[in-house]
């Protein structure tokens, strides 16, 4: 399923193929989120156009509203949407760590309460592996259990031994065609727990393997050190999805450090406010700097709001509350991660990553503001 | 600048063409609205794709935000909205008197304050102009006195006399290159009222003809007998501009009565709300009955929307609070209201426009609920 194309010989940077049932990704490889069936504020055809590989869908959401039964109806998540590339879908198990209210872990799952009506749900292995059956996602996650980046030593320990138990449940249930399976390794912020849950998911021979319990609150550093934690102990041949995350400049620290995929709402979700990411940082384009700025947001950026828009017109939309401004950000924003990531891939294959890594960190002014976001909460 | 091509032997319809310093206008055409310069939660592509001919936008928005300033430094409206065809201002009278909070009628305008942040503002005859002026709108409106349909007779005859008077100074004002101008004909229901503004505008020899004062709030058997009144005192050879109309059959009865323009705010305004056109009425698309509906909003229909996407996916988005849901339905009403003048111009050009207008009435339901909304008040 993974081919390992070629390894940077200064980083941990790695350029490979990931091939699933509804087609080829390119990695490293960003993910728009597509939570609710639609990549928020984006159209299908926008996401051609961008050079979008592959999206996410969610377990929770979805299977919360519209429901699994319009879902089966329509033929599955592709069709329902009118997607017909790669879909990776979440298990929900960060949604029913995170969202959902008055839980109760049972041992085979957990008990919940919709975010949405208050309905008594039930979510473990069993249900979130026949939920992505039915929508019929290439990649489906397992269920784990996420906790809060600081709970105490014995909680960390609990949800690592309940995530391997669980998704030694996962690897059991039955698939979609062609459907692969990732585990994801939990175990915060301990060195050995990240080891533990690590080895225990490899020995069960996933597809790949993703690192969970990453941009849940915890300061940057922390979260480095997590993936540093982690990677070493993931084979070569296998995918490595670091989820939830994250800024350009993070998903350029963590491809140096040996990681494939990305998925983060926070392209679309800071587009909602009004703040653009370019190549160097990310500005409110409401600021009245932009008042007569008859550039396009980012010079030489070839979307298409930069190619038909400037920052004076976007940010009158955007102080109008018109909804062609937060469209176009989101066009943008959502364009820019993808193409970073064609650059990155650009640069592992001639073998100058190193070079690109430092200039480009060199020129990334990290938004302090955006960081602190937990971006992952209400919306992955 | 108005060419009329052929009139219907059996109606009043016209088949003409405008020509204007952008472009030609196949009439009746139906003019998406772009108040604050964009077409609500449409872009320009889309608004081309779906054979847009000529947008609205507005003095009185565009003046208070982005302001004058902006958009002269941007080389006029054209160019800041990066919309290449046909423009048609509405002169900011309409929203001098239903939106701006304690206005003061004045021999030379009307003094009011902004309803977005209070400030003390003055328009009339010459500011409109001016306005329209740095705009660049191939078609400018003069700036009118629009009482409220219920106002006293005495009332409605002031605004007459002002609106005349108005009329006459916006027509000794500068124009942009090639910018034509159009007069506005008030008098509420009174059919003497009608027919006297309507020879005092025709004596000044505008470019073409509004039909103003109507769908505010009157009910639409009062509607259409304002249009009665005022048609036959207008001259053939110009265009004739119903403002702010209407439904899908309210058009089509206008053009049997001898209307070529319309704007209106429906298509896109009860989009946001989930509320779908079609050729035989409106439905709201989040009803449960669409919860397994794989068909297109209207069968047959050629615009984005229904070519790419099912009720029950759309009806989901609505649902999710996803703004692809009243994007799309937003293309689909607007594409429906262009769709009916080009088969509307078909039938006037093959001689059956009188089946066509009684097919049309016959399979029309009418939805009493968008009938009784005040379509114009905010947004036009």
């Amino acid at each position: 399923m993974f081919e390992l194309l070629k390894t940077d010989p200064q980083t941990k940077a790695r350029l490979g193929r990931l091939t699933t049932a509804h087609g080829v990704v390119e990695t490293p490889v960003f993910m728009p989120v597509g939570t609710q069936a639609s990549v928020k504020a984006l159209d299908p055809r926008e996401l051609r156009e961008m050079g979008t590989q592959i999206v996410l869908g969610n377990t929770y959401h979805l299977n919360l509203r519209p429901g699994l039964d319009i879902i089966r109806a329509a033929g599955g998540l592709h069709k329902f949407m009118n997607w017909e590339k790669p879909i990776l879908t979440d298990s929900g198990g960060f949604q029913v760590f995170s969202l959902a209210k008055i839980r109760k872990i049972k041992p085979h799952g957990v008990e919940f309460r919709s975010h949405i009506d208050g309905s008594l749900l039930f979510l473990g292995p069993k249900e979130a592996m026949e939920i992505q059956r039915v929508l019929g996602s290439d990649i489906a996650m397992v269920f784990d259990e996420c906790p809060p980046h600081d709970a105490p030593a014995r909680e960390q320990r609990l949800a690592v031994e309940r995530t391997i138990r669980w998704a030694r449940e996962c690897r059991e249930q039955p698939r979609a065609d062609g459907q692969k399976v990732f585990g994801i390794v939990q175990g915060g912020s301990n060195p050995e727990l990240r080891e533990e849950c690590a080895r225990a998911l490899v020995a069960m021979e996933f597809d790949g393997y993703a690192i969970g319990g990453v941009s849940v609150g915890e300061a940057e550093p922390e979260m480095m050190k997590a993936i540093e934690f982690t990677e070493p102990f993931l084979p070569a041949n296998k995918a490595r999805y670091a989820m939830g995350l994250g800024t350009p400049a993070q998903m350029i620290e963590l491809i140096s450090r040996g990681v494939d995929m990305f998925d983060c709402v926070l392209p679309t979700r800071i587009a909602r406010t009004g703040t653009a990411v370019t190549h160097t940082g990310a500005f409110a384009l409401k600021g009245s700097a932009y008042k007569t700025d008859f550039g396009p947001i980012e010079e030489g950026c070839e979307c298409y709001a930069c190619r038909t828009f400037t920052r004076a017109y976007l940010r009158h939309l955007l102080r109008a509350n018109e909804i062609l401004g937060l469209r176009m950000v989101s066009v943008h924003n959502s364009h820019l991660f993808l193409k970073i990531m064609a650059e990155v891939r650009a640069a592992i294959a001639a073998g100058t990553f190193a070079e690109f890594y430092r200039e480009f960190i060199a020129n990334y002014t990290p938004s302090q503001k955006i960081l602190a976001q937990r971006q992952r909460e209400t919306e992955r």
